[in-house]
């Protein structure tokens, strides 16, 4: 048995979300259902973790275990010629027996894009989330590097944040930062794991300060363990991508410096 | 009553192209749409030119005459919010009693994309043109500049084009480059005006050069009056962009200079 890890990018638009759920268009679904066409069988195919439906990803990976001797350049080829060209097969290769891609990840990279000016292109509004009204992008900017370092993150979670890890929603983000690219407002964020709607929930929470709802003060207060209020509201899905997934670094100190740099995403 | 310029962006993937057509849905049907319900009647938008089903445009430029005294800014968000998100209005202009799109243009701006290598991204596949085989790209980027200057392009034409301008098929290209951009192969070609389908066309036959196919002999053959032989096959739709219109412009000289700045494309 070979135990294969497949980076692969999938705009999410028509998707509901990573997980396979019966009678769905789903990524996870769409991209097992190629697996089991060369494998002859029905294989699992696990993630670093699910994206929510209309999230895209870059760069996510993926791992599978298959009996099939198929050569990596010829299971690439054959995969995306069975996947829709909304999902791309970027990378196989072969990993150690034992390889989890959400087990064993050491960094999650995401972004959140928001569209500033009136129009937004008809190539690009599947890829933003469109906000041309006035915002106090000075106080967002200088807001976003206050989430960074390890806080408790259940203002952030979904309501229906399953207890993983003995419940514990304390997280640990290594580079939390906002720019103005032109039209665009790219929030990049990058930590050791997330909640479910975690990184919406902080994109909907900046908007939120933007829109001169909350300061620094009333940031401090949702990540204050117990404070009992809820962020957000979590920003729409489509403006958020997985960048990519780091494997194998060792222990990262919070808030020191950017997250380090890794393929190319 | 008012004379309107409208330059206005589409995604065609989902559209017959820009005539309207009973029952199908076109750039120019959806537009009428929203100018009628403004104006509260059926209104006539003329277009610089007609682009084929699945071709885009950055920036199509259109005419219309309105009775409704609507302020521009309003126009443009009224219109934006009537029409699809694939259907940008970029901008809207009063224009001359007796501007016409077409009659006007000094010259127009097309763009062919090709993507060179294996994997085609999820968000690029329909703004491109998928062609990872080999192709002697050298050879292409020699051909392009031979098609610059006034030729007869009845080889280049669409079987069905019909004979505008007293049935002469001699066209004035000013600029015609390719170029090797990362991963895209694209060709920009400048021109007084195209036949149909003759941008497609010159861009299939930059790659059955491209694949060994034809030479310059060939090329010079192909724009010889009379020569009797047909060009292409005309590449895939979706790889063509149609990037800007230019009006106003005095007379230019073939094939001596670049195509002049205008507004960002």
């Amino acid at each position: 048995m070979r135990r294969i890890r497949i980076t692969l990018a999938y705009d999410g638009t028509d998707f509901h979300g990573w997980q396979a759920q019966p009678g769905l268009p789903t990524v996870q679904g769409t991209v097992e259902a190629a697996f089991a066409e060369i494998e002859g069988r029905a294989v699992p195919v696990a993630a670093s973790g699910r994206t929510d439906a209309g999230v895209h990803a870059l760069a996510q990976v993926a791992a599978v275990s298959l009996e099939n001797p198929i050569p990596l350049p010829n299971l690439r080829r054959a995969l995306n010629r069975l996947l829709p060209p909304s999902i791309r097969i970027l990378e196989v290769e072969e990993a150690e027996p034992d390889f989890h891609p959400r087990y064993q990840a050491a960094a999650k990279h995401y972004e959140y894009r928001v569209w500033r000016s009136e129009v937004c292109p008809p190539f690009d509004w599947r890829y933003v989330h469109h906000h041309p009204y006035p915002l106090d992008t000075e106080r967002m900017l200088a807001l976003a590097p206050l989430l960074e370092g390890e806080n408790d993150f259940t203002a952030f979670a979904a309501s229906d944040e399953s207890d993983r890890l003995g419940g514990s929603k304390v997280r640990t983000i290594f580079s939390s930062r906002l720019a103005l690219e032109a039209e665009k407002l790219v929030y990049r964020v990058c930590g050791s794991g997330f909640l479910k709607h975690m990184v919406r929930n902080i994109a909907g929470t900046l908007l939120e300060a933007g829109k001169g709802n909350l300061d620094a003060g009333g940031l401090r207060e949702l990540l204050r363990p117990g404070c009992g209020r809820k962020a957000g509201p979590a920003a729409p899905a489509k403006g958020l991508f997985l960048i990519r997934v780091e494997y194998g670094a060792g222990p990262r100190v919070a808030g020191t410096s950017e997250c380090s740099e890794g393929p190319e995403s």
